[in-house]
């Protein structure tokens, strides 16, 4: 078994497990991704958007095509909108096509379900689901059929929804390669609240504190600054709209959160009234055991040896490099690249299974490679 | 040239620029790693420690050796001890070596000053300094001669600081490879406690929110997560003194992102008020461009092409992708691996110049691997 060939469920040739048509409402990164992947199966997809441009633009990449009044129903529709309009598109798709399967991909799920409730509309067709994938650009010209492969898809039941319809939502899952998850609405939101929309937040407060900044102190950033920095880089558009359908979760890990840091703060600022350095160490020792949680590769707790390569920061040095490393029969299971203010040094450091890293130190120095 | 043979400074063979002997007070991680780099260029390096076992552990591992009552007075005295202990330990060494130049690697520099200053220290022969380097494991064990190559190393210079002693640090700290870079004690922690402290206090609390977290919410996890908790792995205990001995930065830069979190807090909470949405938005845009500060490599604006390769996460896989990425004559600038969870599939994000991106997407195309 090979990922060249095989990959995770898209190789082509396989019998689709989704039978009759799919169509796509919103015809950006998501849908046209979900489009081009079904496609590459066999399966009938039609697509619309808003802008009659985008959708024929994602037509055009092979994402599907548009609907005609001859079309059979489709038995799924999946809506790929932006999250703040996700309730009104569903409800329009469950009543023009009562006899589908209606899905979306928001990333947030309470708030469209509760709003679908508030309406009166009949859910017994609808599944929510969240396809944890994305790509730092947007639009149909990213799309790509693998963008799911590999990833976690919530799927948010309701105790009514029909087995038939939640088994039709698992299978375009697991068609398009990802794992499918169960959870409730609130499940799901709770846990993306905590695992992607807070530490957006924290990210993007902590990138802001850089702008009062001297050039002088911002020269000296190093990687911990960068890694705890970049996904600052986000689009504060879309985030808004995530922020804001995710509210409740979100404030109140950011109610938490100010909690802590006031104890902190006032602690670092009176440190020897009674208990504070306690406090502080309490705090950091907190942020150790939370870290620790965080499953490794596959959940596992599996760890590797780092051994850090020095090489010229020039193109070609790591280039040969990885050559040697493969030549050696040195199985790298992780890589990380770090670069130095103002040098033409870098770092490659190199994850390796803890059997292999003596030889593989031996190794690399005896070809005159210098190791930290 | 090439950083197997030529490395940056630390040649052997080289004549020394440091002359006399040096004298390394703490035989930790850094002070070990000066012994080891400056015996590599030949220099006379003589240890202690408070621990006389760390002191004969770093001699045997090639770190120096211990002084005898027939040594000659040192030229330079490095005090590599915790922070806490410098001021006093700079004091002893300045008192004991009236004649030799003493300087210190402590991660602050006001808090040891001022409290040598309030000593009535006479401190024409005292250069604070910052060698930027590190390991997440201590103890001389860790210590390794190219442990400085391409890092900064700050030194503070005062006003009366004779021009001989500065030259002699400096020498020092070019002759262990790194880039010196002159600032005041005052712009050192400043700079320091924006750019390291605060994303360290930051981090430690945003993982310490994940304490209470549910398994299958910890179980989301993606790489956004990861990256914003990484730095809060480290020590406890180092981190309180440091933040200890640098305060007032830290706490002023507490206090601005607490009044920010504040008010990003309550525009959520009450996203109906006047100019909530916009106060969420301004502060998320002020994070993109605090990020947009921070320099790329080698503080240049260079970007480069990202392309991702689906891999098979399992050993090999990796390596057989990188020895055909040689093969195939294709530069990696960049390098970073993902891993998915639940999934036995990873991906490898490779940065190449944009003229490469191209040819090099369909030449792995062409050789089976599928790229995103």
């Amino acid at each position: 078994m090979n990922a060249r060939t095989n990959g995770a469920g898209t190789g082509n040739g396989l019998a689709s497990r989704v039978s009759g048509q799919v169509h796509v409402i919103g015809a950006g990164l998501l849908g046209a991704s979900v489009g081009l992947g079904l496609r590459a199966h066999g399966v009938d997809v039609t697509l619309e958007d808003v802008s009659p441009t985008t959708a024929l633009l994602a037509a055009d990449y092979g994402a599907g095509r548009p609907r005609t009044s001859d079309d059979p129903a489709p038995a799924l529709v999946v809506v790929a909108t932006p999250p703040d309009v996700t309730a009104d598109v569903v409800a329009r798709a469950l009543a023009t096509f009562p006899e589908a399967v209606v899905t979306d991909t928001a990333s947030v799920k309470l708030a469209p379900f509760l709003e679908l409730r508030r309406r009166g509309v009949d859910l017994t067709n609808y599944v929510g689901s969240h396809p944890m994938a994305g790509r730092e650009r947007g639009g149909a010209i990213m799309a790509r059929a693998d963008l799911f492969t590999a990833r976690p898809w919530i799927i948010c039941r309701d105790e009514e929804t029909p087995a038939g319809a939640l088994a039709l939502v698992e299978a375009v899952a697991l068609e398009l390669g990802a794992t499918p998850l169960e959870m409730t609405p609130q499940e799901h939101d709770r846990a993306v609240g905590l695992v992607s929309h807070l530490p957006q937040v924290v990210s993007s407060l902590l990138a802001a504190r850089l702008l009062p900044g001297s050039e002088q102190a911002i020269a000296l950033a190093g990687q911990g600054l960068r890694d705890t920095t970049r996904i600052a880089a986000s689009d504060p558009e879309l985030w808004v709209q995530i922020l804001g359908a995710n509210r409740e979760p979100v404030v109140e890990g950011l109610e938490a959160l100010q909690a802590d840091l006031a104890v902190f703060t006032e602690a670092l600022r009176e440190p020897d009234s009674p208990g504070a350095r306690r406090r502080i160490a309490d705090l950091l020792a907190d942020g150790v055991r939370g870290v620790q949680r965080i499953p490794g590769k596959h959940g596992g707790t599996e760890r590797f040896v780092t051994i850090t390569v020095l090489i010229d920061d020039r193109p070609g040095q790591l280039g040969a490099l990885l050559t040697e490393l493969g030549e050696l029969g040195i199985n790298m299971e992780d890589l990380r690249l770090e670069h130095s203010p103002g040098a033409q040094v870098g770092f490659a450091e190199i994850g390796v299974l803890p059997e292999m890293a003596e030889r593989a130190i031996a190794d690399l120095t005896e070809r005159g490679w210098r190791t930290l």
